[in-house]
Parts: C-alpha cells; structure tokens; sequence
C-alpha cells in the first residue's frame, strides 16, 4: 500500500510535509462540544420509570443534614421539613425548580477561544478528582502530590486539543494548612492553562479569598462575575440522601460570588448508593435533584451542573472501582437522565484502576470515555490521568489520555451521510474504466485532515520501521513529551504585574 | 470502605471464599450472545440511503471477474452480464435472495454448550486474521508465527469465557506447501479447543482435504453436515466490487460441503473503498449483497454470514491502520446494516496499532470492541490478540484481552430496570432508620457474582497493597496464565485412535 502511494506524483513525502503544518481549530476533524445521543442504554420508559422512582425517594424519603439557611430556603421554596429531620420535596416543587434552572451554561475559558457551551448532548472532555498522590512512571512509585504537580497538569492541559478543562485533579499535600491550599490550588491551575477550571473548596470561610485572587485575575470583579473561569465542584451530598452541611454552606458562598456550581453526588454502588445500576442513577438523580431545588431556591437560573457521578464498586473487596463496564453504565445512563430533563450535566468516566499507564490503563479509560461520549455527556469529568481507581494521577498518562480522547471524539463525530459521502459519482469513476482504486482521488486527499484523526504518540508503524526506529516504548516517549512541555514558556503565564501583586497579597506556594 | 467490609459478620474474607468457588455457566453475570442495539450511529433515514446507493451500485456498476461458474449461476438468478465484463444486479434480484437467505445461523462448537446462535443483535467475540508474526513480549519481538502458535492460540481460547469462537488468526508460515498448510490449520485449531472454528482456503481444489478431515473428527459425512463446526472465511471479493475467482470456486466447493461461508469484503478506506465512513459501508453493502445472491442462487438458504468488513487507513502514510475511531465508526455502522437486512453479520473490530500490548494496545482494543458490542453485531472478528496492524498475534494478548471483552460484554448486557433494580424499598430501609449505607444489604450480597464482572488479570489493588505483592506487571502476569494455561492437558484434544487414524491419512506438522 506504502509502494502504491509513494510512486504518485507527491507522494508520501509531501503528504508527510503537509501534515506537519499545523491544522488550524476550525479545520480540526474534531472540535470540543460536538453532539452525542447515538448511545441510549436506557430505553425512553426505562428513563421515565428511574424519573418518577426519583421524585418518589424525594417525595417519600427526602434529604437530612442541610444547613439552617438550606432548611429556610428549601421550606420557602415548598419543601417540607418532617419531625424526623428529613425534608421531602414534593413533585410540584421540583418540576419549579426544572423550570427555573439554568439550561444553556456557558464555562468560560480565562481565553474566550476555550469556552464551553453546555446544552444539548454537547460533550467536552476534562480532569477531576482530588487524587492524593502522584504516579511516577519511570520509577514504578506512587509519592505524594504537590502544588508543582498540580501546576505541571495545568499546563500540560493547556497544550492538549482533545483535553476541554482542567477540574482539579489532585490535592496540594504540600499545602498543609487547608485555606493556603485552596487558594493556591486556584493559583496553581488558573495559572497554568487559559482552559476553564474546576476547584472545590473545604470550608465556606475560604471562598472569599479565592474570589478575591480571581477577581484580581480577573481585572475586577465585574470582570470576574461578567466571565466566571472557575466553577466550584460542589459534593453537596453525602449519599444516601443527606445534604454535606458544610458543602452546602459553600456552595451558597459560591452562588454569591458569581461562581457557576456542580452538583456533585458521589455515590458508591454497594456502599453509599444501591447496588444495582438503575438503582444507583435512581439515587444520584434525586439527590441532584435536590440541589437543583437548592440551588434555584436561592437564585434562579444560577447555572448549576447536574452532578451525578455514581461510582462502581469491586463488591468482593468493598473497595472502589473505577474502571469497569459497570461503570461506564453508570455514567452512560446518567448521562440520558440529563437529556431527559434537558439539564447540563456531567458525570466521571475515563478512571483506571490500574497502578500504570498499561494495557489494562488503556482499555479502562476508553470504555467508559467512549460510551460517555456517545450518549451525549455535557461534561466528562475524570476522563484523563486518573490511575489507582482515583488515588493517583499521572502526567504521562494525561498526554497519552489526549490520544485516546482523539479516537473516542472521533467516533462521537459520527458518520456523515450525504451525496458526497455515499460516494456512488466516485464508485463509479474508479470501478468504470478508472484506475481501480481510490488512493489519488480528490476527494480521498480533501479527506486527509478534514476527517480524520492521527494520533500523537500512538504508534502506527508496521514491524519492521518500530524494529529500525529502536522499537519506541510509549511510556518513554510520553516522559519525553512530558519534558519537552514543561521546557517550554508557559502562554497561560500571568502577566508580571498582577503575578507580583497576587504574591504580595497572598502566600503562593509555587515557586515564581 | 474495606474495614467497613471487615467488620460485619462474614466479611470479606467469606465473601473471597465465597468468590474462589467456580460460577457456573448459566449464574455468569455474562454470556455469550447479549443483544446489542443500543449504539446506532447512523438514524434510519441514513441506513436506508446507504442501502439504496448500495443497490444502485450494485444495479449500475457491478461486479466483475466471477468465475464461469458464478457467471452461470448469477445470470439464471437475473443478473445482466455486461459487455464490459461486469455482472449487474436488479433490484429484484437482490430483494429476492434477501428473502431466500438464512436469518438464523446457528455455528456449531465441537461442544455444543459452544454453539453460537446468530440472529437479531446478539453479538459473539472471536479472533481471526492472517497474521504472519508472532509478537514474543517478553524478547520485544516480531517472529515468523508457526502451527504450534496457532495451536497454542486455540488452547488458549478453548479456556477463556469470554472468548467464543477462534476463527485462524494466523498464518503456519512453517509449513511451505499451501495444500498441507489448508489441512494443517484445521488440524491445528480443531484439536486446540471445541469452540467454532472459522479458517480459509487457499485453493479450492483445498477444500476436499479439510472436508475429508473434518468427516473423520465428526464420526462421518453425516455428523458432519448435521453440526458443521468448522466456517469457511470467505474473501470472495477484492475491492472495489470485483469478485476474487479463486474464492469464489473455493466457496462453491464450501456450500457443496454443507460448509457456513463468512462473506468477507475487506476494503480500506481511502484505497480499495471511498475514503468516507458512508462511502467504505455503501461499498462494502453492495459487495456483500452481490455474495448473498451468488451464495442463495447456488444454495437457497444456505449460511452465510454477512461480512462487510472495511477497514481503516492512514491516508499520510497509506498504511493500513485498525486502531482508529474511524474503525470503530466503519464496524457500527456495517452492524446497523445487517440488523436492517435482518441478516446474520460480522465484521473487524478490537484490532491495534501498537507493537506490544501497551496502553495503546488497550485503548484501541476497546474502542472498537465496546462500540461493535453495543451496535449489535452478531460476530466480532479480530476481537482479541491482533497487533501492529493485523500483522502480529499475541498469546498474551489473547490472554489479558479476555478481561477486556468482560468489560465490554458487561456493557453489552446493559442496564435493568424493574421494580427490585430501581431499588426504592432498599434505600427506604436503608435511610430511614437503617444502617445509612447499602453494603451488607441481601440485595447487594445477592447481585455481587450475578451483576459484576471482575478482572482475572486486571488490578485493582490500592498503591499500598500494589506495592506490598511486589508492584505486579500487567504483561508478565500474561506471560505467567500463559504458561499455566499451555501446561496443563488440553479438554480439547483428539482421541488418540482418532489422532492416529488423521495422522495416517495427514501429513500433521503439529507434533504430538
């Protein structure tokens, strides 16, 4: 097949230079916010009867623990506070609420260029998690994460096509006190990446000064409130059914602040959520439910993602499991139930279980990245690094993750049908007196970038070039991706000024 | 979580006894032949469009090169042989074998608990190919593959559940004369597992050889026929719509055999098939159309499994490429296609790029996999063990691939929505004045072998137990169930008056 193309006139030496020139992001074969829905897992009755058993646990068993201003919000709203402690929302006051929400987010990038529109089955690809550690590939270790790790992700992130946002993915262990950590945790990614950035707060007291350094970012904080760049993931619940007292206090800061929430439920099949996958949805839709009634309680149409992450468990161990086809049944389902309700939603897809970037790495991240894509999941958190069933995170697993996006967004593409595509003119031109095959057609070179997608450190090379190449270990040329990132100048860098006046005002950790 | 495990009466230490004991095939939370159907890349309107743009190139391009034989038999069935040597095929004509061909296949195992019943979405996992290498993982080596290989590859199989038939993955390149080679791979996969066997023939002067064997191994020409256990893979056309008169000969010799076909139509995109996604399935529907007509014209109603199988390509360097999202986007559809026609089907999928089995090796692997699965395709060939393209085949692969279409087949199974699923009554118990959390609940006990699936290989140990047991390497855990599974004797072997008797008539190269 090589011979055949490079006996053309240009050939493959000419194909190979015209690949080198950067495709322009409109040109791209695949874009952030492409549409999904091809994959429905839950017939449309099946996602009516998880719907109506979710108003029911909402109705008949209701949420404990919320905040006295949550009690007084919610009891505003039409919710009941039973003798019990448990406030059931009846039917009407969340069909209220589903009218009210916030339907067309918009997360904006601190570069315009990255915006993220959430409507629709509109997917984008992403980090989270608080991974406690980091993963060391070329020492086969796992030691603590630092701000310098987290701030090295950030800017991995910013160079990464098929990487949408960056929701923090680990914890700051070097930042022992928790209000410093917060703050520099917003420091650390906000300055790392120009991408939109998700963080999460441990006390309701250490929000302001987050949206004091952002503001200052920001240029103000009309500037901040007119483009919020960071959005706050909100576990508002402790599943089963009660409100997280004190993330619910942040979460009211952070609608005061102009900062757009995620709802996150976290729910753990066979442990804090039914064992079952409908019964797990089931749960974690009430629950974010729950916040949305929360949420526009306090201020309609405050946008709010629906969060329900139900995660998989490895029932034999009682241990978490992130990586199994359960999971990604999980998170596909979720992902119709905010359809249903026409809600922006996200869910965590893309975790391994795995100590490495292996095989078992690989097969992990894409199933449940895939699936996730095609069934129209607005936001697909923890899709990329996320190792050790979400105690670890990994740089080189983060890069080669953009790879693996690549193909899972290139099939959420789809097929595109029409005259041209159907290729009969072309059929008939090759097959009827033309040269038999389709290697120099015009329309198989037009082709060429406009739709498909070529990885970056996958390897495509036959056995013989891998055995003249030196045989290539993928790991190897991720480290080596890695350092050659890291090495360069950094174009979501702050400007000196305003670097000097976040310092002077706060006590940044990583080092200038 | 897991202390929480420990401490309830039982524990985990009964729940691990209690996993140790075999699951028997019917409690499996898995099976072979799920439905699929959930995955629909293409709406109904573009299914019809690539169906009627197949039919118009069947109607106005045609095929050429059939041999005399096939000339005959197309012509008597109302095919118009043109003056330029192409045969072209009413609408009628097709419509008609469409409604003589076989819906129902069923492809017998030596042991009929392997049977495999193809029809509607129900989907199967297997291997194939015509590999020419063996990838050694432990010497980072491509070497020319051998019959011992190939037998090895059969054991292997014979042993790993979620693996369900073996179609010949690879070439005995040790054996040099063809006619000894064609008998050699029935010999070689038929007494390596009782699971179906797909193979080709080189010549169809071949095919009597292999029948005359496969009479002996079924106790006569009669077994024979009543349960076929042996398909013929059929390359009966070479792209673009051209017929391969060998092949064709060689599966007329089949059908008279009482011999399943697998009508395979291997275009690349972007070479011997349109560069579109819709343009490679239009061909590859039209090509398979024109098989089902010559196969029902000779033999109304005889098995023929519907092979549209395009293949992807990397238009920079004309290579072939199996790794891609366009792949996984080439095989659902080509799925959607025969779930339309109502016709048995296969096609490629689970088939890599990568050299070793690496995180890229996993990552493509699943991609493809998952999304056949979930389309609803009735065999998936080249599911499991193919490396660099096709070109390499991987007995550990194999092996840690069985984990891998676990996953994909517990996607496959999907999710179940009832009255006990939807788990209302649980989390009633459970949140009102119950323990607060689902771990010991019967309902959970009760679906932890019956839902899950778990990983032979996989790990999902924490960082801190991984580094306790000596931080395991995926790959060398393969190399070590390998060598395990190779030591012990095989349930599939031939009796040994039957070995005899075949080793008489046959030159065998397999060494007893």
């Amino acid at each position: 097949m090589t011979d055949v193309i490079s006996r053309r006139s240009g050939g493959r030496a000419a194909r190979r230079a015209a690949r080198a020139a950067p495709v322009a992001a409109e040109a791209r074969s695949i874009k952030p916010g492409m549409s999904g829905g091809q994959y429905r897992p839950l017939s449309d009755d099946q996602v009516k009867q998880i719907h109506e058993a979710a108003l029911e646990a909402l109705e008949t068993i209701g949420l404990c623990d919320a905040p006295q201003s949550g009690i007084d919000c919610l009891v505003s709203a039409g919710c009941i506070a039973g003798d019990d402690g448990r406030i059931r929302f009846p039917r009407a006051v969340v069909e209220d609420a589903l009218g009210k929400a916030c339907r067309d987010i918009t997360l904006c990038g601190r570069d315009p260029q990255h915006d993220l529109h959430l409507n629709g089955t509109r997917v984008h690809f992403g980090t989270a998690g608080a991974a406690v550690n980091m993963v060391d590939v070329e020492g086969r270790e796992y030691r603590e994460s630092t701000v310098q790790d987290l701030h090295d992700a950030a800017r991995i992130t910013d160079v990464l096509n098929n990487i949408h946002f960056l929701q923090r993915p680990m914890v700051c262990r070097d930042i022992l006190d928790n209000r410093e950590m917060d703050y520099n945790t917003v420091y650390a990614t906000v300055s790392g990446t120009t991408k939109h950035i998700g963080t999460s707060f441990t006390e309701p007291d250490f929000v302001g000064d987050a949206l004091e350094m952002l503001h200052m970012i920001a240029g103000g904080e009309a500037e901040w409130r007119a483009r919020p760049f960071v959005s706050n993931s909100n576990c508002f619940v402790v599943p089963p059914l009660k409100f997280a007292t004190e993330a619910c206090q942040v979460m009211e800061q952070c609608i005061a602040g102009g900062m757009p929430v995620l709802l996150l439920s976290a729910g753990m099949a066979g442990a804090t959520a039914p064992s079952t996958v409908a019964g797990a949805i089931v749960q974690a839709t009430a629950e974010c439910l729950a916040g949305l009634v929360y949420v526009n309680a306090i201020k309609p149409g405050h946008p709010a993602i629906f969060g329900t992450w139900p995660f998989g468990l490895d029932l034999r161990t009682g241990a978490m499991t992130g990586g199994s086809g359960e999971q990604a049944l999980l998170t596909s389902g979720c992902a119709q139930m905010h359809n249903f309700y026409g809600l922006p939603g996200g869910a965590a897809a893309g975790m391994t279980d795995a100590k490495l970037p292996d095989m078992q790495a690989g097969w992990e991240q894409m199933c449940s990245n895939v699936l996730a894509g095609v069934a129209g999941l607005n936001m697909v958190y923890e899709s990329v690094g996320m190792h050790a069933s979400l105690l670890g995170f990994c740089h080189e697993s983060l890069i080669l993750g953009d790879d693996l996006l690549g193909h899972a967004q290139r099939v959420l593409r789809g097929i595109e049908v029409d005259e041209t595509t159907l290729a009969l003119a072309q059929m008939r031109e090759v097959c009827l007196g033309g040269p038999g095959h389709y290697l120099g057609t015009r329309e198989t070179l037009a082709r060429m970038e406009t739709d498909y997608v070529y990885p970056t450190l996958g390897d495509r090379s036959s056995p013989k070039e891998w055995n003249e190449i030196g045989k290539p270990d993928l790991n190897n040329r991720a480290i080596a991706r890695k350092e050659e990132i890291l090495s360069q100048p950094s174009g979501a860098r702050f400007d000196p000024a305003l670097d000097k006046a976040l310092r002077e005002r706060f006590n940044i950790h990583l080092k200038p």
